[in-house]
């Protein structure tokens, strides 16, 4: 198909594909004449993953770049492949971010693996996500605004059945496969669950306040 | 206390502050002098929130005034005040997004005060966080990533059970504690769900694949 087509089955306006093109994004199609090239059904498909990335996912240029170059390439379970996904995805953290109190929540819940992902020497992290969790924990605190020991808990256990839940559905068949579960679930579901726990909380509100003159 | 001793106290440059003291985001000192003024504690909290609420929160100067907004002039519990928390928080959506996935989804799960939050007559949604799950079901869909509907349960019964504890926990004493709790739960809670389920995937990827070479 040329790109009029193509822009019209994936619903990406056409300044929006030759963009992409130039960027590497989408791969070139196969050129027909100085002006024009033919697309494809795999065409479409990137198309879709792009758009779902830059759009829902919130990916800058440059971490779609990175996101895609791990589903291109994939190399092997034996790679750290979450930290990957998870560097791709997470935004910059501050270089000076205190640890501690991540790392003692970690400890309590005997999440071991991810409280040793700590360099011994150093102290620095070697994991974004516990620094992920040590700046979204010091915002709290910034903010004044505490959440209690048992909620903490709570939090912990509900993500926990999800991460059993996305682990356990790993596919292993080939590396290819389990990249592209571990690096698009870590960036397409994470909006999935902030509306669920939206609608949850007015779903919940409604129950507690059940007339609508006294509701949330 | 001087804005350098405020600068220094909240951890927050000069320049930003006065550029937060133009936006009005943090209230004026009290002026002693035609270029100096003498600032509090209370402009030490604020400048914390504002710093939470930019920093993790990632919340633009709009979104964050609309925030400060609603904790300055809380309107009661009588106002839709989770709709409020979770619009001005939101990212804008799509005008033309197709519900019904979303609504069928709800419906299974008996979370019918949420489904019902679409207007009878024009099938349009009333609640801007059914609109984001329709949002991101959709980019799902686009990429190609298949979640089954038992791991999509999975997913709401564990948000359900964060927004029973956090709903359970709302305090009623004062519309300013209860639309607090509610708008910056809303944000600040956000990115320490997310660190915990990229966490947990790391601590269920470790017992599933023990082996270091294995592993994910």
């Amino acid at each position: 198909m040329r790109i009029s087509e193509l822009s019209r089955v994936s619903g990406v306006p056409v300044a929006t594909i030759k963009f992409y093109l130039r960027e590497g994004l989408v791969p070139e199609g196969v050129r027909t004449s100085p002006n024009q090239a033919q697309y494809d059904d795999e065409h479409v498909q990137r198309l879709r993953l792009v758009r779902a990335l830059v759009g829902v996912g919130g990916l800058s240029l440059a971490a779609t770049k990175n996101v895609l170059g791990h589903l291109d390439e994939p190399t092997g379970l034996t790679l750290d492949l979450l930290g990957a996904a998870h560097q791709a995805v997470a935004p910059e953290l501050p270089v000076e971010v205190d640890l501690a109190p991540a790392v003692s929540l970690l400890r309590r819940w005997g999440w071991d693996a991810c409280a040793d992902a700590v360099d011994k020497d150093t102290g620095d992290r070697v994991d974004d996500a516990l620094g992920g969790l040590a700046v979204a924990l010091a915002a709290l605190d910034d903010a004044g605004f505490v959440v209690e020991p048992e909620r903490m808990d709570i939090y912990a256990d509900a993500m926990m059945q999800v991460a059993r839940a996305e682990i356990a559905g790993l596919p292993t068949e080939t590396p290819g496969a389990a990249v592209r579960y571990v690096v698009l679930g870590t960036v397409l579901v994470e909006p999935v669950l902030l509306a669920l726990r939206r609608l949850a909380q007015r779903e919940a509100s409604a129950a507690r306040f059940p007339s609508p003159t006294s509701r949330l």
